[in-house]
């Protein structure tokens, strides 16, 4: 097929650092390429592909001290991504709602896959008004705020096989690996760990938002034999840290949309223990690659049972349901599908605007 | 003519507190149902005017704590506009650059008038890109960054007559009203006064961003004898605040774009002294309306010039430039251009589509 995937501008695809949703367009865009599709990857100029690209901006925004107003550089992309539209089969946006207004008055074939929280009340009326525009959502649960949106599908995140492989969990530690953020709950993660009396590694970013929350509820807590703070890490980094980890623990209090470090702990064999939240029942099959659990309690419990998870089933699991390939065909599905409603649609109109004009 | 105006979301139209923009919206709508067109103010639904009202949100996206993303509203709203687009004459946005990548696709007329500062570098590509979209400037200076626009006239604010009336400035002070933030230059206004010995009235607003320079900069100015600082004040405040003042200080460090104290004084008959810069020199007519001065001395000796102004004659040149029928004319003109302009491209457009289809 012919795929244009539109990338956020903010970091480049994939990110140098932090970025989740140019890191699952990028696993997205190569897959594609490898499997053989004509793919055209719209994003920031610093973007790394084997598909075309097409530079929306010089370089990513987050990156760009002199930018003010990102939202100038994504109309500048969009108006290219326009200009060549009759040149794809499917058009592949990961720019929220930007393109609503455009799109629903456009005949080019497209979908959009919804990559954050859409719980804010903003979102109902642009839903309600923009009901027609096919939506892919990252877990069913994400869904549950919006169900006046237009769903095509639910396609679950993967990523590439040979990014981690799996690992032994040797090093015998708990792990934690994000931003310190009050509804990431490492407060939590670190009562667990004391509690079952294991060591606690925790990998993650302060963003500036959140150094207040940082100081006042999570720094005295650090100060104990079993705590480990390694603050944030890069990609390499973290394939021995979540594969020599025991478990990771993903003690969230807020409605993950989907939540990648769990995939990711999968791929290197590591099983997850994680609160009930969000995507979290769609992602970890209990019992089989992790623990749903409830309350501190419970995750205690289900440390004291990590013995009965078998790694090598976790990253099987993580192989046949969350390999980047896996979510490549599932989307060629979903274009496909949208694809031929498209046609039906655009062949109705077409009939009735030369009845119009004749 | 219909002609629609669509004005921002942010504040009511017009807008119950501060609201440049919203203001002007509203001033140019009551003026074109009072000239007898058919007029529809796309706005937040707090509004208030003779026009037909379509809502764009509920209330004042401002005013609104649960607002964290007033864009998606703004393109509920651009749905609406849309939607209707083909029972106008005339499209006239005053939301930026929001709907330019729509606009350009559709086929109704419309027109754009560019409110804000220009100079962020991100607009560089924007209008590079967009570079058909027609705009209105409100002075000819705000255009200078973004040459490559398209330009299609300069209109200058306007307000309505009966809103202030010639007073008499015998309050014997000179007046300072605006926000308290760094390009307005409180701190020279407050010089000026001391430097001739004469009272100057401050009636300014403290934006949150405001405050660190306030404390640091302005606060140990205000403790002298000829200096009284009053705080924001109201559209009925403004009209005595403005009136008795015997000039109204405007020492500003950067492109204003237009400046509307500058006309809401001259309708009072209050003279302005003015540093040179942005729209200024387009504003005042020197020695008439007030002076353009180029530093703080030549400020001084301006007020010693004062009684060479007659204020009835300020008033005189309110009427004839900065009215808001003046405005509304000059906007009748722009739109009947840009309308014959489109016509004849739409008439071409046509031509060809039904070639291509037969």
């Amino acid at each position: 097929m012919r795929i244009a995937q539109i990338a956020p501008l903010y970091e480049s695809t994939p990110p140098q650092f932090y970025g989740g949703t140019e890191r699952v367009v990028s696993y997205l865009t190569e897959e594609f390429v490898k499997q053989g599709h004509d793919v055209t990857l719209f994003a920031s100029g610093d973007s790394i592909t084997n598909a075309k690209l097409i530079k929306g901006s010089p370089k990513a925004l987050r990156l760009d001290i002199g930018c003010i107003d990102p939202l100038a550089h994504h109309f500048v992309m969009l108006q290219k991504v326009f200009e060549m539209a009759d040149q794809f089969d499917v058009l592949h946006f990961h720019i929220d709602y930007l393109h609503f207004p455009f799109s629903i008055r456009s005949d080019y074939c497209h979908i959009t896959t919804l990559h954050g929280r859409l719980d804010l009340p903003d979102l109902q009326p642009l839903y309600s008004t923009f009901d027609k525009v096919p939506v892919v959502s990252i877990s069913n649960h994400q869904r549950k705020p919006l169900l006046q949106a237009n769903w095509v599908d639910t396609v679950y995140h993967g990523i590439p096989h040979d990014l981690y492989s799996l690992n032994s969990g040797e090093g015998h530690y708990l792990a934690f690996l994000g931003r310190v953020s009050p509804e990431k709950r490492l407060d939590k993660a670190i009562e667990i760990a004391k509690a079952v009396g294991m060591r606690l590694k925790i990998a993650a970013k302060i963003d500036k938002v959140d150094i207040e929350y940082f100081n006042h509820h999570i720094r005295h807590m650090l100060d104990h034999p079993l705590i480990e703070f390694i603050g944030e890490i890069g990609e390499t980094e973290k394939k021995i840290f979540l594969g020599n980890a025991a478990a990771l623990l993903f003690p969230i209090d807020w409605p993950e949309p989907f939540g990648m470090v769990m995939i990711e702990a999968m791929a290197n064999g590591t099983p997850i223990i994680a609160f009930n939240k969000g995507s979290v029942p769609e992602i970890i099959d209990h019992g089989v690659t992790g623990f749903i659990v409830s309350n501190e309690q419970e995750a205690i419990e289900a440390v004291y049972n990590l013995p009965l998870i078998d790694r090598a089933e976790c990253r099987r699991v993580f192989e046949h349901r969350f390999g980047a390939d896996v979510m490549a065909r599932n989307y060629i599905k979903v274009y496909e599908r949208v694809a031929e409603d498209h046609c039906t649609q655009k062949n109705r109109a077409r009939k009735t605007s030369i009845k119009e004009i004749i």
